[in-house]
Parts: structure tokens; C-alpha cells; sequence
């Protein structure tokens, strides 16, 4: 194997790339980065794959695998503009740049998986439609719990015939509008480390793949392929979550209530005590108790239809939610024949935002 | 106890001695900052104490002692032009601003040690000589192993009549000349905890009074006093470790080693296996061989005097010794007579810079 390529780009690939690859697996070849006719490949720890195209520099012949982490650690201190030679057979990979020269163990090439090369599905131009940015801005509401695996990732839903992106731990729930689904994509939950890949992009994909039978989805950039397993589950009803025709009960300072919360979170970083929020004559009151130690916030807040109220939520989950939406006024709002505020989920909206958020409140 | 201050000073003063004060240590009072007279006081873990003078709004009366860590989370969220009230009635402290309450556990300021209060020694003006930066420059080299308890700080020493501030951890030593030895300071090791709080500061203090009886040091700021013990101990007999009249045998680029230095290190984080430097022919080859995998990097370097030479060093060290100096040209240098560079300890140094470095070198 032998091919040419500059340092920067392949410093900028594996740097891509690195996060999605396993350290120290059992088995080398998975922790490997392919490098073939000028493609640089990896799979990922959870079912993941991402190709990216390298520039070469001459010609290129044959392939090889080398472990990832070693060879991304490397290029990473190369100067960028030096070009790079790794030559390679089958068990030695020998990387030259400038008089300097590095062995590194490589594997055979043809023991790289080929299984998430391909997706078969329609393709959907994605016509920079901020489908991921939707995914980054809804993808902090999801679970991180195993038990519930199938809401460890975003999910793209119709509801009543809107495509939304959804993401949920069972506490609170984010969804925000898509201009349209992509073909194959209705139901597909796509993992959290999937999301997080798109998110950190700077741009769209330009295309998407979904297989609903083969549960993968493929992401096309310029230069860049990236194919992720779909979580194989069903992702709840959410249509029974999200209240009906919610009404605000309050309006208030979104950064104002986001540094009141602050204040009230050095209590003890929010170990479980619920921040008591109580609105009455156009003050917000929010009071928590932890041990000896007790804090009493008041902001400004407007309480437009349901008069006064008093309901108790998780404060890091509300603390992140006005942190996840945009502007400054923000809207609570219920509905108030679910069994009164304090006891049924609210929804949480910013002015111009199109961001929903439903918070399930806690007992008090 | 009653007392007015501004947030924003209150934040300062909290975030600068946070570091210093034990987290969840046995005993609460010394995990408590005492406010009093318009002074905060703080104890550090291990035998140092900080007194920083509040700006105060009105009368002031009485003393508290409150859980540090807790007001810092606190007045760290309170905006900074806040006017803050705390009273307390000796188990329970109330914080107030802007129509927010606080209440924290107190306890009685009585019990907060004062034998850190004062320290019986001459006073020197600092002059503003840049005794801390002195500091700042060597303390990488102190070791971090407890068995050698002694070389956990930063000494002052007179070498051949020149004053000193030095550190090493037994491999490394670096030492820089200071404009004047400090009343009392001579022999005095500060521990590393001080250094790192000396060092932190913007300024240089402007006094300093050091008590070789009570082995303790005093350095005086602008509002701000740091007391804290030296270690008991004798330091090392520096000048058997200094080559006499070393002659250099090497000079490169500062920055050329530094970055082949890092790409070596990719191999594996530098555990243990040495990088064998050899120079001829002006070029310096650098090699180093882990497991399976080795790399060799070659940089443009004079040879002075000594003709070709090979010696091995540990690499983070170099990393950190290359680091640490200024400059792009530095020189290596050692005593022929001390049986060959290869097994004798090499002076490092940059051009212009006044800091020396004194490294052994790792058998190859």
C-alpha cells in the first residue's frame, strides 16, 4: 500500500473521525482507520461508520488499516503543510513526512468490516433544510438511561401530519418542526452519538438515506459519508403527552429565571430537592430547601389566564430548558383540566422560537 | 453579626481563597470563610490562610463563619453591582439582595483558629523584584511524591552567594536567580499549594515576612494577607547537583524539538520508555521505540565542543524542561569530566532567558 496525502487533511479527518472510534477494543481491527483509493474509513463503537475522502498526492495503489488513535495522535503534531507518505505491508505501516519517519502496527485491510458501506433506501436531497440542526437542538432532552434504550437517541415523527423532531427521557420532552421527513425516516430514532456526530458538523448533509428495513440511516457532506444504526424500538405515543390546548399561566424573564436558578443550585447542585415555583401579583417566587440551607428567589412574572399557581420541578431540568430555548420571554403554560398546574406537565415556549418543550412537574 | 458588601467583590474575594479551603472535611469550621470587621478569612487545608479586605456599605458588627464553598456558589450567580446583607445569629446566616434570601448553616466565629493570625519575623519591602514570577517559572519542577516531602515546594537558597528560588523532584531542577533573599527566607521551602497560590496572583506582593522560628511565611498585598507554614525539612544540597563548568555540546530550536517531542509522544503518552538523542554531522536524530510501534524525528542542531554525543532522556520531561523556557534557541551543556553525557546530568538553557535546567539523563 502506498499513498501521499497532506498533513492537515488527514489531521482534520481523524480528528472527525476520532470520537466515533473505540479505544482499546478487543479487537484491533475495529479501532482501525482504512485508508484505501484516497478514503479514509472508520466504524464506530455502537454502529457507526464514517468515510471521508482524502486529497492525494500521486498515486495511490492498495490499502491499509492502521490503529486510529495512534496514527490521529500523530498527525495532529505533523506541521500542515507537509506531505505525508505511509506505505504499508500488512503489518507495518511506515508514515514519512519531512525526515521523520514512524512505524505503527497495521492490520490487513480486507479484515475491515464492509457491512455499513451501503444503505439501501431512497435518497432525500436535504436542501439545507436544518434537519440537524433541529436533531442539536432537541437532542438534550434524551435519556441517557439503558433501561430505556429506545429513547437514548431523537426521533423523527409525524404528528398530525407535522414532521418533528422528538427527544424525551420521560421527565421532559423537546420537539421542534422539520420543513419536511425524509424519505424512510417516519419512526427511525436515530442514537445519541449518531446525533451528536450531525450536530457538530458545520454543515447540512446534503442527502439522506433511510433503510427502515435494515434500521440505517447514511448522511451524505461533501467529501464525508457517515451511516448510523437506528435504535430498533418503538418510540412512545408522544401525541399523549403533549397537552391539549395548553393555557399560559405565566410569563416571565427567561434570563432572569435562569440566573435566580443558578443561585438556588448552589445549594447543592440540585441533588433531588424541587425548586418550588409559586406565582401571585405579578411575582414569580421560586423557594428550595435543602437540609439546614434554604434560598427564596423572586423575579418579575406576568400570570395571564389561570390566576395565581404553585407547582415543583426538577431545577436542573428547568435550568437546561430555558438554557435549550432562545430569547427572553418565555411562556409556562398547562391545561387546566389535566388535574390543575402543580400536577400535570407543562409546556415551555419562547417568543419567535419554534422550539417546544414539555416539563413534567414534580411532587410537592 | 450584620455586614453590607457588593457582589461582585464578595465573588472575588470567595473565588480567589475557594481553592485554598477543604471540601466536606470533618470538622465544619474549617471548611468556613469567617467574616469580620469588613475582613474575610479563610483557612487552607494545609497550613495556610488568606485575609482579604471587603469593601462595606454602612455599619458592620459582630462576626460569622460560614460554609465557604456554599457562599461562593451563591455570590458567584448574584449580579456583581448587588448590594449583599448577611446577618447571622450564630447557627444560621441570612443572605439578602435585590429581594432574594438566602439561609446557610453558621457557625461560631469564636472557633475559628486564629494561630495563623499573625507571624513573628522581620518584614522585607518585595519592591516589586518578581519574587512570585521567580516562582511561577521553577515550581513545575517540584516533585509531587510524598515520600520526598521536601521537594513538595519551592526553596530559597544563597549558591555560592547568589539568591535562588529552586525546585526538583529528584529527576529535573530548575533554578532562577532572584534579585535579594527575603528577611528570613533562606533555607525556607514553600509549599507547593503556596506557590500555586503566589503564582496566581497578578501582582506581586508587596511585603513579605518569613519566621524561621515558626517555619511560616507571611506575604502581604493590596486587601490581601496569605499566610502559610514551609515544610519541615532540609533541602537537598543543590550545588553537588549543578555541574561545574559545563560545556555545551548541543544547540537547536526551542520549538523544532518541542514539536517532534509531541509527535513521539503520540506513540504512548511517554510511560517511561526513554527518547535517545543522538547528535552528529549537525543534526540531532531523536528515536524512540514502544511495543511494536517507533518513530524518528531529525532537527537542524549544532555541536558545539563535544563532538557527536547520545544520550537518552524521559520525554515528558524534555517536553516540560523545552516548555518551560523561553526563546527558540536552546543550548545543552555538561561536564565532560562526569563520565560522558550520556550518564551525566545536562544544564538546559535558552538564550537570554536566566532560567537554568539541570536534567538526568534516563539509562539506555
Amino acid at each position: 500500500m502506498q499513498m501521499k496525502t497532506n498533513a492537515g487533511s488527514l489531521a482534520d479527518a481523524l480528528g472527525i473521525v476520532g470520537g466515533l472510534v473505540q479505544r482499546r477494543g478487543n479487537i484491533p481491527i475495529l479501532g482501525a482507520v482504512k485508508l484505501e483509493n484516497g478514503t479514509l474509513s472508520v466504524l464506530g463503537g455502537v454502529g457507526m461508520r464514517a468515510d471521508i475522502a482524502l486529497p492525494t498526492v500521486g498515486k495511490t495503489r492498495g490499502a491499509a488499516a492502521i490503529d486510529c488513535h495512534s496514527l490521529a495522535g500523530l498527525a495532529r503534531h505533523i506541521p500542515r503543510d507537509e506531505v505525508v507518505e505511509i506505505t504499508d505491508d500488512s503489518s507495518l505501516a511506515v508514515i514519512k513526512f519531512n525526515g521523520s519517519e514512524y512505524q505503527l502496527p497495521s492490520y490487513a485491510a480486507s479484515d475491515f468490516p464492509s457491512d455499513m458501506e451501503k444503505v439501501e433506501g431512497d435518497r432525500s436531497a436535504m436542501d439545507n433544510a436544518g434537519f440537524a440542526a433541529a436533531l442539536k437542538r432537541v437532542m438534550f432532552a434524551a435519556s441517557t438511561e439503558e433501561m430505556r434504550y429506545y429513547l437514548n437517541g431523537v426521533a423523527t415523527i409525524n404528528l398530525d401530519g407535522e414532521p418533528l423532531v422528538v427527544a424525551t427521557d420521560g421527565h421532559r420532552l423537546a420537539y421542534l418542526s422539520i420543513p419536511f421527513m425524509p424519505n424512510g425516516a417516519e419512526g427511525a430514532i436515530l442514537p445519541y452519538e449518531a446525533v451528536a456526530f450531525l450536530a457538530k458538523r458545520k454543515h447540512e448533509p446534503k442527502a439522506s438515506v433511510y433503510s427502515p428495513d435494515e434500521r440505517r440511516a447514511r448522511f451524505e457532506y461533501d467529501g464525508l459519508v457517515f451511516t448510523t444504526h437506528c435504535i430498533k424500538g418503538t418510540y412512545p405515543d408522544v401525541a399523549r403527552v403533549i397537552p391539549k390546548l395548553p393555557v399560559p399561566y405565566a410569563r416571565l424573564g427567561r434570563l432572569d429565571a435562569i440566573a435566580a436558578l443558578r443561585r438556588l443550585s448552589s445549594l447543592d447542585q440540585f441533588g433531588g430537592n424541587p425548586v418550588v415555583l409559586s406565582g401571585s401579583d405579578d411575582r414569580l417566587t421560586m423557594v428550595r430547601g435543602v437540609g439546614d440551607s434554604c434560598g427564596r428567589e423572586a423575579i418579575p412574572c406576568v400570570t395571564p389566564q389561570l390566576g395565581n399557581f404553585r407547582v415543583g420541578f426538577n431545577g436542573r431540568y428547568l435550568i437546561e430548558v430555558l438554557s435549550a430555548l432562545r430569547g427572553d420571554a418565555v411562556t409556562f403554560a398547562a391545561s387546566p383540566d389535566d388535574g390543575g398546574i402543580g400536577s400535570s406537565p407543562s409546556v415551555i415556549t419562547a417568543d419567535d422560537d419554534p422550539l417546544r418543550i414539555v416539563l413534567m412537574p414534580m411532587r410537592i
